[in-house]
């Protein structure tokens, strides 16, 4: 079984591209819509929650699990780690892989929610595959809030207008490659390939479905392509926003947990 | 001892106007920072929070509650005057009051969290008072992560426009006065005004504060005007988002609590 867990709704990028590349497998994805977002928080509640989130996927008998949020991937993934006997995958190393591998200039960016960027883990990954690489991140809190309420449009003046505003560092550094460090971001690559029209896009979470498809355990014979989805709030109202992340309408099984007695 | 709570730090503004009203008295504010927002989540979960944190209030002895939160007010006040044998004051009344005695042109308007127009709850407190009052209300789930990420200047131009839209219904139902509904929004007060100048705004929190300061008990003798702050994520940080809506610095006691412990 593939854990999959996010803070709200975002890491349903992530679970889209796992669907895409290991079609028939079973799945479970919980997203604490309850707390939702993490990225504004401290990391000692960031960790308090993450490890909420592990010992819930962990009573769904999963064998390896994705955590398809930048900010737990940057934040609690070494907690998790040691503390869970699994594998668990985070969204940083994938990104920082691949945008070490697309830059041509050298000089690749970062936009993260921020405690994201405060944790540096996306600076540390890609030095850590060549230091000469010139990493500029920018702490983006309004993009989560944008996307969740709708601002999403290609051309939206409002999304573009705060786009303006945290990508004119990005700008000037001059990077040709830039990683979107938030399993929300993906859902704005229109307005910000508008933005920055000559830069290669990083979508974090579907880098991290990749890795996750590297080393998931083989296909079991009683997997039948089956995704439940477990959340902390009310399900009514799941479906709609759950469709944005997925592109594609939600047919299948929501339950509501109780997350705080895990 | 008075007792203040809201989902975060917009209660600090019904704070700030108790402390005017009831100078020297000794009170607790309770924000639970580690899962702001509220106005965002189903009803369910909002009643869960607001139980917990009048559970957290009653451990520290309050003779008299404000509960300092739109969005608690109109969805789980019920519940908790029920609850608890002891005042709970919300925003919505004194607020409902204070608009129904403005208004000139029997129109009035509301803004406020998602939750809370959901819940119908000032159109109800208005047409107790005046039936004939036309009451129009307007979801502004973006004005809340507006104000905590800075956007607060009376001509940020990202508000202007996220206004700009919010207000084309009360524009266009001719409302002379406007009720602030969320105790976040009067950090907007000069952002709102420049988008309705001849509307009268009317300050949820501020209307809760006298209505308080009217039935609180008297003033003991060991009080001191002492202000504790508690809050549920950690406290660095803290004091720099609540000077902003105290409008001067804190130099009080904060500590963090596990709200979900009660």
């Amino acid at each position: 079984m593939i854990g999959v867990f996010d803070s709200g709704l975002g890491g349903l990028t992530a679970l889209r591209e796992i669907v895409r590349l290991l079609p028939g497998r079973d799945i479970v994805y919980f997203g604490d819509t309850g707390r939702v977002p993490y990225g504004t928080r401290s990391s000692e509640t960031i960790v308090r929650y993450a490890l909420q989130d592990m010992r819930f996927l962990c009573t769904q008998a999963v064998d390896v699990v994705l955590a398809a949020c930048g900010t737990v991937s940057s934040t609690a993934l070494h907690v998790l780690r040691s503390t869970f006997p699994l594998p668990i995958i985070g969204v940083v190393e994938g990104a920082a892989q691949a945008a070490a591998h697309a830059t041509k200039n050298r000089r690749v960016g970062v936009i993260a929610t921020g405690a994201t960027v405060s944790s540096g883990a996306f600076v540390q990954a890609i030095k850590s595959i060549d230091p000469q690489i010139d990493v500029t991140s920018v702490a983006c809190p309004m993009l989560v809030p944008l996307v969740e309420n709708g601002y999403i449009a290609d051309d939206d003046p409002v999304t573009a207008l705060v786009l303006d505003d945290y990508l004119s560092a990005i700008r000037a550094a001059g990077v040709d490659t830039l990683i979107l460090g938030c399993t929300h971001f993906p859902i704005l690559t229109g307005a910000i390939a508008r933005a920055l029209p000559d830069v290669t896009l990083i979508n974090s979470g579907a880098e991290a479905a990749k890795l996750l498809a590297a080393q998931v355990p083989p296909k079991q014979a009683d997997e039948e392509g089956r995704v439940r989805y477990f959340v902390s709030d009310s399900v009514p109202g799941f479906a709609r926003v759950a469709s944005i992340f997925l592109g594609e309408p939600v047919e299948d099984e929501v339950t509501r947990i109780d997350i705080e007695r895990f």
